[in-house]
């Protein structure tokens, strides 16, 4: 009884439907199987890190490793440089759904392009569901001491790692100044999941974390333009600067000014409405007009959909909200942290290339003015009580905010493979270190894990 | 003060990052706009038509058309054969955020196929609700009734359609069974959408229609294949019909049997695992995998996801999975309908085009037969005390499917202009009509608007 699998999969309905038809068939299948890698990446690993008392969203950066470009090839994408052939799901739809190699180029690009958004759009709705479990009158409150801290971890660790790069290693000062400003940013993704993890997120020191990271971004943003026309000019230009420093200071304070006239009305709109879903439509909506908006004036959006959330968080409709975004962001979130983890090449700890080795003893100085550069920030807080050192530890990640700057400054050629190896092996390693050192100095209980992951 | 915003808008920075990063910036900015475009469409069109005592979704509909191909152009796409400058929103970001006419024409590509492949997943989530909510021992029951309704409602008006085109309009063969085909298949998500909103999905009129209209689904698949193959080689490949048909028995049967040994390990699981969002993940893996499954064996997407809430319904999580999908469905499924929308092109009804007004006539034959031909399957059924007219009635929006028949009779060339244009027109009408006419059969009661939109 031998039964030839392939003669019913290769069967010829295919040929009667167009070519499009048949390849965007494709494309939601790959779709599919890719949020189910995902899924199962991001619970397998978030539920073993939980077991052995480490933050569940450092399991699902692990899991994104595991499923990316380091390891099996589940989640890869075509920015790194991968083909369709390297791709697993796509070999899998080869050998399963009969997908031909001429097709598969094009399902490939365009299933990565459709992962690549709905993670953009994670982060944006866990930024927007930060945003709602903050409080503005705490933050605001809190706004000095977050704006000193913000300062503080952009100015340290630049000035330090550029002196360092130059006096310690010699390196020239374009290539030392883009390592000094891939110190600076800020993950607040992770820090945010991880301190939503914890139940720490509206503590005084989670706010001032939260706060800091946001002024970060912006900071970051700032510097990255700074760096970037130096290296390409050798000269600052000095009104982009002052440009990005209005817009972003216009954006924060006219979105909360204008916001609140708003949620008013929104919440009249709401309450007038009859129809499934009209709380959070409309909340989306708006996020997604100010992250539009943040977006297009160079800031980012995920700072939009944090404002969004800080306002609508003003309004009786809270709670209500919080309810709904949550499963949204439960299929949503997963996918931004396995994206970081799968789009993370562990390639650059390989000893066995030459450019990493020379970058080893660079990575550790980077490592430690990273960890340094941050953890002092706790210790200007002035209000009495607080964790400072938690502070600082909160600020450690870089995330992906640091590998823009590798990437920016390795497409520009300032940036030797060394160097470039050293940023990355930087950027790993603070974002990997942060989630579990963050949950030993928040000193929180054993069974604080399950009291945040309440709503299943 | 002559302020010059642009300026502002074209600020240099972005040459700094490199074009892809700041295409993919453009890709997720269209996608933000886009989205805030469906959710208004859906939201202000579900509204108006809840006030007037109409389906919601009959104004999701409705407003999808008013921002697509048909009137504002928010919403197009490149399978219609719009280009980029034809998308008013890629024309907002070439007015507010500097966009390349070089670049519109990637960006518009992309987040066209971002937004076409949510609308798809919106369909597979809504048929996985709808799934959640029915109950397969009530489906088995009604299962004969069912059955004889699907055939009856694909036979009648594939043979009177055939036949009346033929004879009456003197139409060839192949395009006279093309349309015929056009006029069997069911559009499950409509019919199933104004069910649950006038809370009788669960009657047993509305079993029967769920369960005719998934045989109808395979049915149509079926007819497809048949009318496809005699169109290009002239003759019908009878393996595959075989095919077909064993495929999809084997579908079903297996994935319920094999779900009901796999569903109690599920529990098992889901009461182990200690995460946020344990239950939601791991349910839409599943209905993931049995979609793609079902995808990659032609039959479609939406039945494996149908199956899997089917499966998941026995557990006793039911009821706290039911909850959580709901605003999932919220944000995902209103794409679907309004995608629906935007790409019904009503230049079809214009009488200026010669080809439109031959068709009209035969549009109304064909409006006829497809009314007609799906209302008497509703006296079919034996079971005392059912709404006959009602099943019949839910019987009848052809919806997408129909147009994928139209689609594939235009490109093979089998169909003239106007059998085409008579086959849209039919569509759409059928379409638009069943919502309202389902709500009149089954005479509900004005308050249970409310109580259809209750979870907000």
């Amino acid at each position: 009884m031998n039964f030839d699998l392939s003669l019913f999969l290769t069967f010829p309905i295919a040929a009667a439907t167009e070519t499009a038809a048949e390849e965007s068939t494709f494309v939601l299948a790959g779709v599919l199987l890719s949020l189910v890698a995902v899924y199962a990446a991001s619970k397998i690993g978030g539920e073993l890190c939980a077991r052995i008392n480490l933050p569940p969203v450092l399991g699902e950066l692990v899991g994104g490793v595991i499923i990316g470009i380091s390891a099996l090839h589940l989640l890869v994408f075509p920015a790194s440089g991968a083909a369709a052939g390297d791709s697993l799901i796509i070999r899998i739809m080869e050998a399963t759904a009969n997908l031909s190699p001429e097709a598969a180029q094009s399902v490939f690009a365009t299933q990565s392009e459709v992962i690549s958004l709905l993670a953009e759009l994670g982060v944006i709705i866990l930024l927007f569901e930060i945003g709602l479990e903050s409080d503005l009158a705490e933050l605001i409150r809190v706004g000095p001491q977050a704006a000193v801290v913000a300062t503080v971890g952009v100015v340290a660790p630049f000035a330090a790692g550029t002196a360092g790069l130059i006096f310690l290693f010699h390196i020239a000062p374009i290539p030392a100044i883009f390592a000094g400003a891939a110190l600076t940013a800020t993950s607040i993704g992770i820090t945010a999941k991880v301190l939503a993890e914890i139940g720490q997120l509206s503590s005084t020191e989670g706010q001032i974390i939260i706060g800091a990271a946001v002024l970060d971004d912006i900071l970051g943003i700032i510097v990255l333009a700074v760096v970037a026309s130096l290296s390409k000019t050798g000269e600052i230009e000095i009104t982009n600067v002052i440009y990005l420093i209005i817009s972003a200071a216009v954006f924060l304070v006219g979105a909360i000014l204008l916001g609140r006239l708003i949620s008013p009305l929104w919440v009249g709109l709401v309450n007038s409405m009859k129809t499934r879903g009209k709380l959070l439509l409309t909340a989306l909506c708006f996020a997604f007009i100010l992250a539009y908006i943040a977006a297009v004036i160079h800031l980012e959006a995920i700072l939009g959909a944090f404002a969004a959330g800080l306002i609508l968080a003003e309004t009786d409709k809270r709670r209500e909200l919080e309810e709904q975004v949550v499963p949204v962001a439960d299929i949503f979130v997963p996918l931004f942290f396995v994206c970081v983890g799968a789009k993370t090449d562990l390639s650059v700890l390989n000893p066995a290339i030459p450019s990493n080795r020379e970058g080893l003893i660079i990575a550790l100085f980077l490592i430690g003015v990273a960890i340094v550069g941050k953890v002092i920030t706790g210790f200007t807080l002035w209000q009495p009580g607080l964790k400072k050192l938690a502070v600082g530890v909160g600020m450690i990640p870089r995330g992906e905010v640091g590998l823009v700057f590798a990437g920016v400054g390795s497409a520009s050629g300032a940036l030797s493979e060394s160097t470039n190896a050293a940023i990355i092996m930087m950027v790993i390693f603070t974002t990997f270190l942060a989630p579990p050192l963050l949950r030993v100095v928040f000193k929180e209980p054993a069974t604080a894990v399950e009291s945040a992951s309440s709503p299943d």
